[in-house]
């Protein structure tokens, strides 16, 4: 793990060329300091990284004993699992965690990093906006070697762990499993492609299609926010096709139930006239009726290993090496996609 | 509102007749203070609430642009819809939200309360854990005249602000309602009567079922911590009682959920033999079948006004005498609970 050294005042001062004091009262904005000298010196600053509460860089504890998270919303079952394990190892350890939302807003995610930093956090954990291209707005920790973990929504990067399920092999699975049920023209409601989670179960879905000799047909994806209402909409859509699909496979389990409720009310028959699968084993897919077939997908666990990598990252400086963690899934079948006499 | 000046250096050494620099230096616990030097310091400085990070107040803006949240647990649609209302209002006047968890603990909820101080919060919003009796771990902030809001389970406190619903009359029209639908024998699931949600909505329990003649039974009441499993637990007990009620009044839905399938489970018919309401209106309420009656519970709205209110202290100074606002509720009758023939 690469680290860079604090820039100070000093380091500032001997760039333009001006005593400490100067660049001091410079970033006070003092109004004895000319304006332009002014204008120099926190240009200067900002393009050396300099952070103003680093000055008291004397008076800082090495440690906050703070965790910052980073998550794109709050509003699911799966991430308050996630943070439910993470506030677990935490907690048992010693620290505290303080969450933001990015609203999945790239511009929402930098400005959580600026406040994050200014609070001082001892590491991030982090799972990625939709729209975020890569992580360079994240060079304010990767820059100075603050640990940096990805969970679930993740970016590949030298000095990151990633925490993920292989979510291509679970959209295989799932998408293989609704074809054994006599599927063969199945729509895909999922979200951004920018994110491996995404990209990567779309992947799986193709795949399978493939393997068992049906052409992909892109007509059947969905791409929406994958709420509630989103799946009702992706639903109204997929009843005005001119040829019913006779499967769903949404990416999580919010739309999937949305997608049922909005089928019954038209008064499609589940699982004789449309299989429908969802994502996250959410406690809403054993309230639904029929029962929402389902891939178990760990948030608890996710996040206790989060936490736990970071802490040992911090405390011992060890595991700096390892890249990406892997934890197990599982197919949950249940009513939505049993046909009976089929294997599942 | 009354402020506190901020206690600097100079305060700490003329209360203990040292130097500035002495006092400098033993903060930073340097060697070439004496031991017990160091110690008086240290007692003195925590003993007048200097804050280390202070030290540097010349250096801090006046603004972080951030406002501190704490909140039970990130675990239920209410609470989500609550933050998505506070980011909505924080974001559009630029502030920046960081949450962190209680977990139901007055000792996790002073932890958070010293991070996001350190993180340098302009001001909090605040629903109370469980446990806390009064608000005193709170006097970092109310000593210096942060603003503190409370929303949904508050605190009445000169200083600070609510953002409540009439638990009292919610809790009265609910039962009402279940009486009218011809419920009698009336059990009430709920959690902690140290927070005002649940004492309020018990007291309208209680004051429902003697302006209708009913005597009250307390072991009809049962207390839990309102998670699907403490549901599922409350309902067995309910079920091994030698006089079922014939109703039930869930302090969540969450709660209310797991009681329905659980009364399912055991062959009950709902609503011919047992009434049941939730509190919240989650998402659930209208998955589950039959569909739930609940109490509609503004939480977006509930967000955006704590927030809103945080800001115009901040900005205005203004609204510092508002002591409570009080949200409408509206309470919806649905299949769990709506007996053919009665009225709602």
């Amino acid at each position: 793990m690469s680290t860079q050294k604090e820039i100070t005042i000093y380091d500032i001062a001997e760039a333009l060329d001006l005593s400490p004091a100067t660049i001091s009262r410079g970033l006070k904005d003092h109004p004895t300091i000319r304006k332009d000298t002014r204008k120099r010196i926190f240009d200067k600053a900002k393009e050396m990284g300099y952070q103003q509460n680093l000055f008291a860089s004397n008076l800082r504890r090495s440690r906050s004993n703070t965790i910052g998270v980073i998550v794109p919303r709050l509003n699911s079952y799966f991430m308050s699992a996630v943070i439910a394990g993470m506030e677990k190892v935490a907690n048992a350890a010693g620290y505290n965690l303080i969450i933001s939302q990015s609203t999945e807003s790239k511009e929402k995610e930098l400005a959580n990093i600026k406040t994050l930093y200014n609070s001082r956090v001892d590491g991030l954990l982090v799972s990625l906006a939709y729209d975020s291209e890569n992580i360079d707005h994240f060079d304010l920790f990767l820059n100075k070697g603050i640990p940096l973990i990805f969970f679930d929504r993740v970016f590949d990067h030298p000095q990151c762990t990633s925490i993920v399920i292989d979510n291509y092999k679970a959209g295989y699975e799932i998408t293989s499993h609704l074809i054994r049920q006599g599927s063969k023209r199945i729509a895909h409601i999922t979200a951004s492609i920018k994110r491996n989670v995404y990209a990567d179960r779309l992947r799986g879905y193709r795949d399978a299609l493939a393997d068992h000799g049906i052409l992909y047909d892109e007509k059947l994806i969905f791409f929406c926010n994958l709420s509630e209402q989103a799946g009702a909409e992706a639903t109204q859509r997929i009843l005005e096709m001119d040829e019913l699909p006779d499967g769903i496979f949404a990416a999580n389990d919010t739309t999937a139930v949305s997608c049922i409720r909005t089928l019954k009310q038209a008064g499609i028959k589940i699982p004789e006239q449309i299989t429908v699968a969802g994502f996250n084993n959410d406690p809403l897919s054993k309230v639904i009726e029929p029962n929402l077939t389902t891939m178990n997908y760990p948030g608890q666990e996710m996040g206790e290993l989060a936490a736990a990598t970071l802490i040992r990252k911090l405390d011992t400086k060890e595991g700096t090496s390892l890249n990406t963690i892997v934890l197990h899934h599982n197919l949950i079948v249940r009513e939505s996609s049993q046909r009976k006499g089929a294997d599942s």
